[in-house]
């Protein structure tokens, strides 16, 4: 192919879920990032080979999953629920008896907004630093709509969530130039944001306010694990069963 | 004053009207700011010495004003309402037969916006890159939080909006330092888009989708004059009975 075509499919960041509402999301791809911790930890996990994770909303529901025998991840506010096995830090995840096990998470920010974005006809893709090319390359091969949304911090704007959407819509407009564009606003100022941070991430992060929160609460070990760049090929993706890696699929 | 203070009071951006429910704006000072076309288009008409304007969400309270014998001017989406004396360009409201008169004001985005924010204990004031100095200077002096508020399109993020906030929010943080602080991720954001753009603001503001969308309707002779920096004192505050130029008469 050397004709050169006219982009067809519009790229959009969604800065946070309290947005969700303007965004029409049928038929596209969403990409849902929480970088500080829940889509790392969700990477993180697969690289460890688990089966699949299943992504809960609410406490109760997660409580009647450990009932039932299941291994049970979560946090609210940071803070691991008191009856689960292990929290939402990637490194949690990392645990070799996990591997082939089912996880049933549940967090703040990152699964209460996969519950929002799930849609009947669209496609819902997990991205993170991490697999921030693998993620995208997927999801520009759907030749779809594609939209990153930002889990945030509590319906507000996040500063790392937000830098991967940049860096992702960077290189989804690079990569996939003959068929993505954007006419987003949003979309535009991730990238710029990304421009400004790439050089260093670490150091542009020192300025986010989850940053510190993470920091307070003795959390923030996972800081450098998370904004390392393309170190997996995972592609989870949410199926009826849950989140399933299907870079191992195809 | 010699003595080194810790900063006291917070200073946020919220980015579009569809997150202001996340926002506690008691006893704060709200600068609202809705840069193409309405604030500008206020700043403006306080330069030709309009007495007040009634900002007014609803059309039937328009066509009601307007029964009234009130001079009334309106958009939605750009184009002018049709029972309305004029629309909602800057250059409306520079007629030197304004002068002295009330004017009711109706918009897409900026007019709604107002309604959201008024409250019992919180100052509105009306913020464009005419006036960022004087309302970020007359902000300071009241010794409350600031809340910048990004009236946005139709309830998303505006790259021209959130310049704006970026470049207010950068001027409180530096000339008032020893009383201003920020932990808001939105506000650092902004505060880095303007940094990227304002060497050039006008060529920065070529990617921005509401730039366009007033391209379209012939409506851009106002974007230069829209991203004038400091050419107006005014100070724009809303009172019981509208919006008033409070520069004139402290």
């Amino acid at each position: 192919m050397t004709d050169t075509q006219t982009p067809k499919f519009p790229i959009e960041v969604c800065l946070t879920p309290a947005l969700w509402h303007l965004y029409d999301a049928s038929d596209s791809v969403v990409i849902l990032t929480d970088i500080f911790r829940a889509t790392t930890s969700m990477v993180a996990a697969f690289d460890n080979k688990v089966k699949s994770i299943i992504p809960v909303a609410e406490i109760a529901e997660s409580l009647a999953y450990k009932e039932k025998g299941y291994i049970v991840a979560g946090e609210r506010e940071g803070k691991k629920l008191d009856f689960a096995h292990f929290g939402n830090s990637p490194f949690n995840f990392m645990e070799p008896s996990l591997t082939g096990k089912t996880i049933v998470l549940n967090t703040t920010n990152g699964t209460q907004a996969l519950n929002m974005v799930k849609g009947k006809n669209n496609l819902v893709a997990i991205g993170a630093f991490l697999n921030l090319v693998a993620v995208c390359n997927w999801a520009m091969a759907q030749n779809r709509p594609i939209i990153i949304f930002c889990a945030g911090w509590k319906g507000r704007f996040s500063l790392e969530d937000s830098l991967f959407a940049g860096a992702a819509a960077e290189y989804v407009l690079r990569m996939g130039k003959e068929k993505f564009f954007t006419n987003c606003d949003s979309s535009i100022a991730c990238i710029d944001l990304w421009h400004t941070a790439k050089a260093d991430p670490r150091a542009y992060i020192e300025k986010a306010s989850h940053r510190h929160r993470l920091e307070k609460m003795g959390l923030d070990d996972v800081i450098d694990y998370c904004l390392q760049l393309n170190i997996s090929s995972c592609i989870p993706v949410l199926k009826k069963e849950g989140i399933v890696n299907i870079a191992i699929r195809s």
